[in-house]
């Protein structure tokens, strides 16, 4: 059962700011691009509106930063599922530059994502993960405890 | 009635690339942000779709680049209706570098956008400006020709 | 001596997704234009390269979120120094949706960033933070503990 | 010789706007990305101001949008090389929506580029075209006239 998920991004030029490194929002932006490429793994879409009548705004994210990546870089980034309630999911991130070699840790990141409905007022409020959703993420054994 | 509006924005770092300069992709920001702006001071919000059930999608852009712009600029974005159509509306805009002085021009930019209703499936169709809206627009004898 | 700083911030288009609220990276953005805005509250840009030959790379970033933001509400956001070292900072802010009224928190976050010095080769290494700024900033008191 | 190249970029939730579809400046985004791709394919990295003391700053960007791109999309971005002057480049896009199926044009792009080299002063000018640069690069037959 899926638990872990990796995807490889390549830092672009509108990533980068006048420090000549990806700017630090950056990476939220890979790390939500992961997450959802781990969805559509199990054969979702995050976007699941229509087919569930649910969506998953985040309550918490942090990234912890050791290391810069500069444009063209690779960075492999390695989704686990740290935490699976019955209506939130905590993911970890850990960011690893593959290219230029040698390999090395950058980043490592977290988010928190709840998952609700919303009444005909646009109110949201937090609501068990579809089933069909939930039996197919399991927590992963190598996530922060 | 209004033809023109100015807005003043300042380069923040994360607009910026590793040329040290802000990202082309910016000033189309700064663009729409005035854009709103003006449809704002005439009274009005862009998002009209449960006033008057139309949206504004674009289908032309563009920009012309003179100059740079650097973090901490202050950039005023001049808008000027060059055309309105029954259907669509199309502003230019000129940026003018205001602060470090002496102020110069620094780019010229254009968007086309066209009112639209979507029907049951989402797909879109041209219509005409709502009344309300199109009387208080009215076209720049400033703008191009 | 400062120790708190605030800024309001109109959500844009740009800023928004498809759930037709502001997205959760936009908030990082806020967070940045603040600080940088604190900074020059206090005589100085936070380029500074040229003046002290130090840059102030993020080390960590997080936010905790409590409602939504949605296009064109203003937000205020507050800084607040949480910690002064020798060679970082570390600051609180706090979201306060300000229009539509009444007013509400939405968000809460902190940005540490650390001073650093760049060799030859573009190596990074913390430094302090130089004098002239350091003693132009005080911890709040109203910070987190 | 080189005078086009495809990307596929899929079309990520921070690209969206609340109008639900991807934001009409994400698509600068994706031409700047396949033209860097298309850099990189021949042998250089766009950044080159180490190898030869040039940069590439744009001086005109433009759009046409036809047709709706959505979250998940996948768009086909073909670069056509449309003129090569001494000192500047310009680039045609074409957009294929290719997923979902069935595949469909949604939007024309175009960047003419300067190569620049700077003074110590950060003042640009244009200048040739490094020559081992120039001589991988040739019109696209296929490109608009």
């Amino acid at each position: 059962m899926p638990s872990e998920f990796k995807m490889v991004h390549r830092v672009e030029f509108a990533d980068t700011d006048m420090a000549g490194m990806a700017h630090f929002s950056s990476y939220f932006r890979y790390m939500e691009a992961t997450e959802h490429a781990f969805i559509r793994s199990i054969g979702f879409s995050v976007v699941m509106w229509e087919q569930f009548k649910v969506g998953w705004p985040r309550v918490h994210v942090s990234c912890d930063y050791t290391g810069p990546l500069r444009f063209e870089d690779e960075v492999e980034v390695q989704l686990l599922v740290r935490e699976k309630k019955e209506k939130s999911l905590t993911y970890d991130f850990r960011f690893r530059r593959v290219k230029p070699e040698p390999a090395v840790v950058v980043a490592r990141g977290a988010i928190t994502t709840v998952c609700v409905s919303r009444d005909g007022t646009g109110i949201m409020k937090s609501v068990p993960i579809p089933e069909a959703v939930a039996r197919k993420i399991e927590v992963s054994e190598g996530a922060s405890k």
